[in-house]
């Protein structure tokens, strides 16, 4: 259920797909078999500054096609909380060159499908088509990229549609409710305080002088990723990627995207819901810690591989201690969300099974915290761990959409191709000294922010 | 403690002096033994749009004279807390036309005093001086509205004070640790969640090109209030002001302070610090409020007179029960920081004696606010606490500074002369059912914050 929220969080759409990606996982580069050039990742520039990367998979004749925009909800101005997500649902919308809604069929007529997502850090756009079909795609999406038509009537419209989304998905949801003044309180400056959908009031007020403003400053071919995976080879994406998108002018070069930072955290803080919606209480501590773009080198790294041994799944110790061992939990376990721009959040977490109380669980996951952060981990924790890891991104070769996911997260966040295709080896680099000294450093329960959960009976407690 | 803590927060200072004023309190009209203009308070416009206020005091051969101007640290952009507090250091640095420290030097020759003060909503200088004094201060004045020399060197040394001034003010002091965290808990959106005097990695990076951009922008006689209180005529005032600030050219208008607007709260939030060099704990609890410049008509005066009952001295319920009563309590009260720009915070807060604990006194602070939201207050308490807050105006009048200090906070977030003078019948208007429905709409437990300031011992309750 926790991990159904982050999704949402992560990653808000106009319609149903959201991939939840944790940590930069990829193909190793040259397989051992010798075909090196089957995984062969190309990246390229457009003159007009619109970075191209290529995925090759030939094992369908499939393709997916992605345009990442380097603009979130974090990046969006004060008061205009919502606006970035708002342009999602606003590039389904006509252009000078298609009605409204002739994209969608486009897709659905040669039996694509498509979609859009956006997260604090970016904002992308995806269709999975026939290869045959990918310069079609391009040519739409070169399109709007540029020439939509935003009329007051298209912003009331759509304005309506995201006030809907917010009710519906946030207002009507305790616990994405509670979720939301969580991350409202864990960041006191940094802009991931800032709900992706926006904050209502914000929402009803957006306009088209806004919207303009937005589109103008951050839709263009110099601030995007393509980012195409399939069945196709370099040279032919290139030259139809010249003939689409190397034909929208470049912009103004944009500031760097330096945002406020948070100041350092002195205080335990807790967050507390109480809704008569609400059958079985939970708890989540999170604590500010770098990311893969703000730590130092191998730090978000030992992070990942930290949040793998101690909350990673069934084999954690989260899982193996209240899960299995005292059966206290229902749930319980730990995660890193490595690929963020700025700092990011490292979060632990439980739920109590039959009679067993919040607090006994909330102490459990303590208790185990305290423990990592004291003693460390075991050598043959950390090499299971990374094997784990290592061996996800073999997985993570076998799903397109997930690779071209990963590339396009790791490219629109200031990342390179490089930076991920290095990544297993620097995973295989962490030592458990490395691993215990980012517990000891992060995990400290004095300066953490707690949400809980509560049935409406617990309320006052 | 509290109340120093609170002072602090509301003004920052460059030197010692800093007026706490809750509530707008003012003189009333035309008193009733004819001398209606002993009193008068007189306003008007200069030709560059500088607002100015002449308020007579003819007791004694002295005169107060202020420059407010409409900057304070929630109008900052976003990256660049600090800077307008940094304003106020700068503003004693050398201008075109006087070295640094001249200014300073004539207040003193003459046996003046001068100081200078932040807010989140305004930023003033004032000199208490003779009134043969006043021109030459009204022309130093304007003099550094426009003519700082803003260099790197200057730049460089006055942040090095500032960034001190934070250490020592700040994060050497638990209190103020934790009075931050929880305003930026309290505050998830709105400006008030970011300290006056800056986060400390944002104070570092400050730089002659912000300053400058900043002094352009809000530097300017249409952007300032000019209070002059005193021994002296409104027309010698009026030559004077035209002689001197008449000649600073006016400014580009500056866009209304529409600030971002904090949405609905509905968790409890806490936030907690232990601190070896904490002997007492103690704590507060904190909701948002409207202001008088955010409230319904009436709203901010039964707010004012709820915290005068609730917990405004002596004879309040909070200290009669806590105190008095079951001497559980050193302290207890509670307050409204009513003229404020945006919302506001209201405040009950309490320590205990003894062996009293802190969660008694908590739990005995909360249950008088159940009381008062759930019974409301009685006619006999509420024409008492009209009575003090009507004599306390009387009170302030007695003061020039208080009554320049009044005039200038409301005229600096947008309310008039006439707001304040209409303000005594407002008050005597509330009805005990207006308090009631106030303390029952906001002060609600499950929607409050609360900070809890801890020895070393307790950590980890």
């Amino acid at each position: 259920m926790k991990s159904s929220t982050r999704r949402l969080r992560t990653g808000l759409l106009a319609g149903a797909l959201v991939f939840a990606v944790t940590g930069p996982m990829l193909a190793e580069t040259a397989s051992k078999d010798g075909k090196a050039n089957e995984f062969k990742v190309t990246d390229f520039l457009l003159e007009n500054g619109m970075e191209v990367v290529v995925i090759p998979d030939h094992r369908a004749p499939i393709v997916t096609h992605m345009v990442w925009y380097k603009i979130g909800s974090a990046d969006e101005p004060p008061g205009k909380s919502g606006i970035a997500h708002f342009f999602e649902h606003l590039m389904f919308k006509a252009t000078s060159n298609h009605a409204a809604g002739e994209f969608d069929r486009a897709v659905s007529d040669i039996g694509g499908s498509n979609n859009a997502f956006t997260s604090y850090d970016y904002t992308a756009f995806h269709e999975t088509v026939a290869p045959s079909a990918l310069e079609l795609m391009m040519s739409f999406e070169a399109d709007r990229m540029r020439n939509l038509i935003l009329t007051d009537d298209v912003i009331k419209t759509e304005r309506d549609v995201i006030l809907e989304e917010r009710r519906s998905r946030i207002d009507n949801s305790p616990e994405a409710v509670l979720d939301e003044e969580v991350d409202a309180t864990l960041w006191q400056n940094q802009p991931y305080r800032i709900p992706v959908i926006g904050w209502m009031q914000e929402m009803e007020q957006l306009n088209r002088t806004d919207a303009v403003a937005f589109y103008d400053k951050y839709y263009r071919p110099n601030n995007a990723v393509l980012i195409v995976a399939g069945d196709v080879e370099p040279n032919a994406v290139k030259a139809m990627a010249e003939k689409t998108y190397g034909k929208v002018a470049r912009g103004p070069d944009l500031p760097p995207r330096i945002r406020p930072v948070e100041p350092e955290q002195n205080t335990r803080r807790t967050v507390t819901l109480s809704d008569a919606r609400v059958s079985v209480p939970n708890f989540s501590t999170q604590w500010v810690v770098p990311s893969y773009h703000t730590g130092k080198p191998g730090e978000a790294e030992a992070l990942d591989l930290l949040a793998e041994i101690l909350g990673g799944g069934n084999r954690s110790r989260l899982y193996q201690e209240l899960v299995v061992k005292q059966g206290i939990a229902s749930n319980a376990g730990a995660y890193f969300q490595g690929t963020m721009l700025d700092d990011t959040n490292f979060t632990v977490y439980g739920a109590p099974r039959g009679d067993a109380k919040l607090a006994d669980v909330e102490a459990a996951v303590d208790a185990e915290v305290v423990r990592i952060a004291r003693d460390g981990v075991t050598d043959n924790e950390l090499e299971k761990a990374k094997d784990r890891y290592v061996r996800s991104m073999i997985f993570a070769r076998d799903k397109q959409d997930s690779m071209a996911n990963i590339y396009g997260a790791e490219l629109a966040t200031g990342g390179t191709v490089q930076d991920i295709e290095q990544w297993p080896d620097r995973v295989r680099k962490v030592t458990a000294d490395e691993v215990k000294a980012a517990a000891a450093k992060y995990l400290v329960l004095a300066r953490s922010t707690t949400g809980y959960l509560l049935p409406q009976q617990q309320a006052g407690n």
